[in-house]
C-alpha cells in the first residue's frame, strides 16, 4: 500500500467503527485491529483519535454531500424524494456512532467537527436552492431551507433512537414539510407566487405533494373544521384581497357572508361577533 | 453577603458576561472585575471557568424555562405568540454570547451544557402539549413540536446573526409554522383530527391563525395555483377516501379523474384560463 492507499484505508476503517459506536467506546487499537495495522502505524499517520475521528466525519460528511446530488429533471417533491431516500439511507448506516455529535453532546465535539457539519449543511441548502431555480433567493426562502434541513436532523435523529415509524414514510414526511414549508413562506412573499404556481405545475398527484394535498382536502371532511376556517378566512373588517381569494377557492359558504356558528366552549360567542361585524 | 448570595451573585454577573460575549472571552478576571470580587475568592466558589459558565448557563436554562409558563386562557396561537415574544427577548438578551453553544461549535460545550440545552427543550416540549391538552399524544405529534422547536431555535440563532427582519415578524411567522405543523400531523393521522378542530373552532380572525388561513387563500388567487392544487387534489384513479373530501371543500375539477398533463415553465398560458375555469 502507498503511504496515500494506506491513510484513505485507516479512514475508511474508522469511517465504520466510529458510524456504529460513540468515539469513546472506539480505541486506537481497535482501529489498528480492524485495519490490520500496528498500533505505532496509525500513529505514524495520525497524532492522535481525535485526528482519526475529524478525518473520518469529513469522509462521511464528502460522502453525504455526495448523495445530495440529484439530476435536475422531473418534479421536485419526486427528486426530492429520492435524496432523502439515500439520505436516510446514509442515516441508518452511520447515525448511530455520530448521533451524539449531532445532538451537540459528544465529547469528540471540536471546532473541526462543527465545521464539517456547517459544510453538510450548506451543501444540502445549495442543492435545495439550485433546485428551487429561483434566481435571488429571500432571506426568508434562505432560512425556510435552513430550518427544514434542521428539522430532518432532528427527525433523523430522533428515528434512530426509537424507529418507532418506517423508514418510508419519514422519507415522505420530510418531503411534504418541505412543501409545506415553501408554500408558507410563498404566503408570506408575494414575489415567490409565480414559483409557487410553476412548483405546483410541475408536481404529479401520485407524488409527495398529490398525496400531502389530498391529506389536507380530507381534513375539510371533519366536522367543524372547513366552518372554523372559512370564518377565519373571511376576517376582520380590514381584512384585504385575500378574503376574495379564499371565495375565489370555492369554499362553500361564500355565499353566506355570514360565518357560519362555530361550535366550541366559551370563545364562540366572542368570534360569532368578530367575523360578523363590519362586513 | 452570605456564602449563598456571594455565590448566586458570582453566577449572575457571569451570566451578564457570558451573554454578551462567547467564553473564551470572558475571563475569570472579567468575572471578578466585574463582581467586586478578587480572583482567588471566585476560584473559592468555583473550580475553574468551564463550572462558572455551566452555571450561568444553568441559571439562563431556568430563566428561559419559566418564560415558557403561560396561563391556559384563549386561543392557542395567541398563547404561543405571547411566550414567541418572551422566548424572543430573552434571546435577545442572552442569545449572543451563548449562540455558539447552541450552533454546537463552541468550546465549553459539554456533556453538562448540553444537558442544560436538552432541559429547556424539553421543558418547551412539555408545555407545548400541555396547552394542546391531547391526552395521548402520538409520536407523530411530539417529533413535530420537536422539530418546530429546532426550527425555533435555528431561526433565531439566525436572526442573532442577521437581523434581517424585524423581531415581530420572526414571532409571527413562527407561531403560523407551529400550525401549519400541527395542521400538517393531523392530515396524517385521522386521530387528530378533531383536535384541529377544537383548535381552529378557538382561533380569531385577527390572531395568528387567521391571518395564516388568509394568506395561503391569497395564494390561490395568484394565477395557475388553484389549476394544479386542484388536478392534484382530483388524483389518480385508485386515490381513495382524501378524494372526496376534496370534492367536499369545493374543488373544482374533481369530476375529471385523469390527471392533467403537467405543463412546466410555459405555465403561465395554461395559468390564465385559471381564474374563470373550472367552476
Amino acid at each position: 500500500m502507498s503511504v496515500d492507499e494506506r491513510r484513505e484505508q485507516l479512514i475508511a476503517v474508522a469511517l465504520e467503527l466510529f458510524s456504529r459506536r460513540p468515539p469513546e467506546e472506539v480505541s486506537i487499537d481497535d482501529i489498528a485491529a480492524a485495519a490490520g495495522a500496528s498500533r505505532p502505524l496509525v500513529y505514524h499517520y495520525f497524532p492522535g483519535k481525535q485526528a482519526l475521528y475529524e478525518a473520518s466525519l469529513r469522509r462521511a460528511g464528502r460522502e453525504l454531500s455526495a448523495r445530495f446530488e440529484e439530476p435536475m429533471e422531473g418534479p421536485l417533491s419526486e427528486r426530492l424524494y429520492r435524496v432523502m431516500g439515500r439520505y436516510l439511507d446514509f442515516v441508518q448506516s452511520h447515525g448511530p456512532g455520530f448521533a451524539a455529535l449531532l445532538r451537540g453532546g459528544s465529547v469528540a465535539a471540536s471546532p473541526g467537527t462543527s465545521a464539517v457539519i456547517d459544510e453538510v449543511r450548506r451543501a444540502a441548502h445549495d442543492q435545495i436552492l439550485s433546485h428551487l431555480a429561483i434566481p435571488r433567493p429571500s432571506p426568508g426562502l434562505r432560512l425556510a431551507v435552513r430550518a427544514w434541513i434542521a428539522n430532518a436532523e432532528i427527525t433523523s435523529l430522533e428515528w434512530l433512537a426509537e424507529r418507532s415509524v418506517p423508514l418510508e414514510e419519514l422519507q415522505l414526511h420530510l418531503v411534504q414539510e418541505f412543501v409545506a414549508s415553501l408554500t408558507l413562506t410563498a404566503a408570506r412573499e408575494p414575489a415567490l407566487a409565480t414559483e409557487l404556481a410553476t412548483f405546483f405545475a410541475g408536481e404529479r398527484p401520485d407524488g409527495p405533494t398529490g398525496r400531502l394535498v389530498r391529506d389536507l382536502a380530507g381534513l375539510f371532511a371533519v366536522p367543524g373544521i372547513l366552518d372554523a376556517v372559512t370564518v377565519l378566512a373571511a376576517g376582520t373588517a380590514d381584512a384585504g384581497a385575500p378574503v376574495s381569494g379564499a371565495a375565489d377557492a370555492g369554499a362553500p359558504g361564500s355565499a353566506a357572508p355570514t360565518p357560519a356558528p362555530v361550535d366550541e366552549p366559551s370563545a364562540e360567542a366572542t368570534q360569532g361577533s368578530t367575523g360578523t361585524g363590519g362586513e
